[in-house]
């Protein structure tokens, strides 16, 4: 698989790196066979080492469900090419069918052979949720460590991103279908 | 001021839109006359109605002490055009001198006569911390709900954000002083 060839492992302490960006993500779950995937916006770092995130997921999810009774997850970011996926996968449920089917979506394994990550992606992250009811319950708010994460490196090397073109730049999701893809880069001098 | 005059109060169920695609943020407290700015990358919407936000603020900065003391803060969304005075805001404390003055940063009030919002940015929320002393403590995790939010409708109108040029994009901060401006705006059609 072309996905496989293109897949190295980022360093957890810059794993924080792939989402400090805010770009919309895939989750992922699986437990005992069933597996779901739904696209996430509300994901970010919450510290470096050891790597964590939290992320806000609805409780009326499958993916939830399977979150909760796997204690894991994965996040995969996907590039411009997926964005008609990732709004799909945002607005329809896969606790009647296999929504990675119907969406097309191909998937592979990190470190974890249970958790799907998404194929054609920019880079994945393989989390393990802290339990924590009281956030969970009252907020839909997880807080996870990284435990693996990898990139395609012709997008992210060396704990920096860089899209050669437009279809390979990661995805900001706003509302009503309307993405931005990741825009310019640009260094400022902190002596300046 | 200019400011003042491109300054239009956004719904707050759709003040999420200000921070769904993930751009950096300069959050700024005030208490008893003291008044301190800092930026932060992990902010994002945590609800839409009421509309909360969350954000991760370190225990060292005198940025928590004001917002601690006050219940507190309010998160101003810059444009490219303040991208050297985000990265300086993120590296100096302002414990010792007024960071906004060093900065060369003008400010103004919304409906908060003591929260600075930092003029010449494309957005602002004003912003009261739910109280979470366990979130806080362990996970530097504020919770609040944002109780007024504006934007300049050259930049924000309507629920969407539409960039006259670049200098006026809103800013996603990787790591080392490298940004991205946010990119170029596309819609995926929900039937397709």
């Amino acid at each position: 698989m072309t996905t496989t060839s293109r897949f190295e492992p980022v360093e957890l302490t810059k794993a924080y790196r792939l989402l400090n960006h805010g770009p919309v993500t895939l989750v992922t779950s699986a437990h005992q066979g069933r597996r779901n995937i739904m696209s996430a916006s509300w994901v970010m770092p919450l510290d470096f080492d050891p790597a964590k995130v939290v992320l806000v997921i609805d409780r009326n999810t499958y993916t939830r469900e399977l979150m909760e009774q796997s204690g894991q997850f994965a996040l995969s970011i996907p590039t411009r090419m997926l964005a008609a996926q990732v709004l799909a996968a945002g607005s329809s449920s896969g606790r009647e069918h296999d929504k990675f089917a119907a969406l097309g979506l191909k998937t592979f394994h990190g470190s974890n052979q249970e958790l799907p990550l998404v194929a054609g992606c920019a880079a994945w992250l393989e989390c393990r949720i802290l339990p924590e009811p009281d956030n969970q319950q009252r907020h839909d708010l997880f807080i996870a460590e990284v435990t693996a994460a990898w990139a395609d490196p012709a997008c992210f090397s060396s704990g920096r991103w860089h899209f050669a073109d437009e279809q390979q730049r990661t995805l900001h999701y706003t509302a009503g279908g309307a993405f931005f893809s990741t825009g310019e880069s640009f260094e400022v001098d902190p002596g300046a």
